[in-house]
């Protein structure tokens, strides 16, 4: 066993819910003893930390899909990790990588029926951006929900962040003509790169809707939001007729004191466009993401799509990074390294 | 030729456009000349019109899917009518009975494409609600959108209004936990008669969610939604994972000075329940209501759906009977007789 009695395991807790922006002072570092493993449970180590938006939500709401988080809880959070002990009645063996929820801690004591064996297919980091819950949401978003078809139009929302760098370039590689949105000027050129047609900093409705419209004339086929409230209130009002909208995040909402209005073009604009608006959740597609991985794994061989990936070092920097990457200062999958695998 | 050359055309026309609630002062009768019909268009005489809340919005409003009307246009309506004179160049011929676009006068020249013969399946009556566009709207808006199966929980808004009540009757037959909303309470009984479950009346929200929830204690399978607002959003709150909203009608809208906010539970719980709000245009259906019309004068004999039914007499009543079923006056269909076939 790696870990003696007297291990410590280094957590990231949650000090108070946030009311309004998040700050970094609204988590502390801790160290707990090592968590010891009950019979259906393996003890991981964290190696990569993803940091997600949709986690900010947890802290405090509750209440959608998932019970909320109070002070002094660990941080919630998936991660890749290697088994350390693989639990009594099976699972993952130890020394086997694997995703996770872990949360924010170096050690933890995991349902091993809970955890799922990495793709293998990429270095550990794509694991859990291109090939892992951004890069599944983007394939299953777009191909389950939003099915475009070569020749359509797709905007994409959040469009440098983790999933949208993903989307755009599916989008691309389909044959659509493809339109990211960025919340500022820096990130335009990244996703321009990504092979979008047009790239649209967000901005008051009113200037945001004559930049979509000006982006795409013949309106939006497919809209892949991440983002919700004005930036949805403006592609509804440009969707062409049958158009679909993929309701995939509400970053809008994330770090807002108060929920944003609901958009105005429900239900008199679905209803007179015939629109469909269909929300989903990755891991109800769980046990179709070995495909979706390997057929992703296969355009990154053939160089179709990139993996746009940062990475922190350092379990104490996650809360800045955290906070920073709801400000939007991420480009790509933005991810914390707690340990190396070699270190173990 | 029925119509002499001096033979006069009665007219509704609008007199302004409606700000806030609509008056019968909006509108004015006119008698003008008989019209005299292009080569391809048919000379027709209005039987039964049609009072839809739908037609409000072409007032005023127009862009959504249809211009609107100017004062001074002859309102807009649909209408059971007898061809009078058929087309010079062919549709349907003359004495035979359609439906069209005839808008609100006892005279039209409509074009003869446009045209869609009555199904014969019943009383003209029910050409224009239970086998026309409100039973095609319930029909198609549940078999298309909704799909709900037996034993889920479904919940009809306007439940008492031309669409609802045969929406109400075939959730029933589906073999659905069916829920009724209606505006007053002076309509719960009739719903109940249709074979509703439960019928709540529209309350403020915070009333109505209570009510709904009371009476869909384990939530929403699939919502007709003909209302939009906040008895969209209440029931929204209320839906289970993979609920769907059929995006029928904005009634909340029709009669309000501003549109009114969209639900707030957009996109948030669309995505933590992975639900399908859907819009759809019966008249998108078109080729496919011979079939729908079947299986519906089927369960009409069968005894399996009523029709719900209100015929105004005159056409100079037409205003005041819109006026009221715009504040929820009617109860099912509510249409104008204009003329008897008996009479040509």
């Amino acid at each position: 066993m790696v870990t003696g009695n007297d291990a410590m395991n280094r957590q990231v807790v949650i000090l108070r819910a946030p009311t309004g922006p998040l700050s970094a002072d609204d988590f502390g570092l801790r160290e707990a003893p090592a968590p010891i493993p009950r019979a259906d449970e393996a003890l991981c180590r964290t190696l990569l930390l993803s940091l997600d938006p949709v986690n900010r939500g947890l802290m405090v709401r509750g209440g959608d899909y998932r019970a909320g988080l109070g002070p002094g809880s660990v941080m919630a959070g998936f991660a890749v990790a290697e088994v350390v002990e693989a639990a009594a009645q099976g699972g993952p063996p130890t020394g086997s990588v694997v995703f996770g929820e872990l949360g924010w801690q170096e050690l933890a004591a995991v349902r091993a029926d809970s955890l799922v064996p990495v793709s293998g297919l990429g270095p550990l980091s794509h694991e859990l951006g291109v090939l892992g819950v951004n890069g599944m949401t983007a394939w299953f978003g777009l191909t389950e929900i939003g099915r475009p078809r070569p020749g359509e139009t797709v905007v994409v929302s959040a469009a440098a962040g983790a999933t949208g760098t993903v989307a755009v370039q599916l989008a691309r590689h389909t044959g659509c003509r493809t339109i990211g949105i960025v919340g500022s000027a820096a990130k335009v050129e990244v996703v321009r790169e990504l092979g979008a047609d047009e790239v649209v900093v967000r901005a008051e409705p009113r200037e945001l809707r004559a930049a979509l419209r000006a982006a795409a004339p013949d309106g939006i086929d497919v809209y892949f939001d991440s983002v919700g409230g004005a930036v949805l209130d403006s592609c509804l009002a440009l969707m062409r007729p049958h158009g679909r909208v993929v309701c995939c995040g509400t970053l809008a909402a994330y770090d807002a004191e108060n929920a944003p209005p609901g958009p105005r073009g429900v239900p008199a604009l679905v209803i007179a466009k015939r629109l469909r608006l269909e929300g989903f959740v990755v891991l109800d597609f769980l046990s179709r993401w070995p495909q979706a991985q390997a057929a992703l794994a296969e355009l990154l061989r053939a160089g179709e799509v990139r993996a746009v990936e940062e990475i922190v070092d350092g379990l104490d920097r996650a809360p800045a990074a955290f906070v920073d990457l709801l400000a939007g200062g991420n480009i790509g999958k933005r991810m914390v390294r707690v340990a190396h695998k070699a270190d173990l």
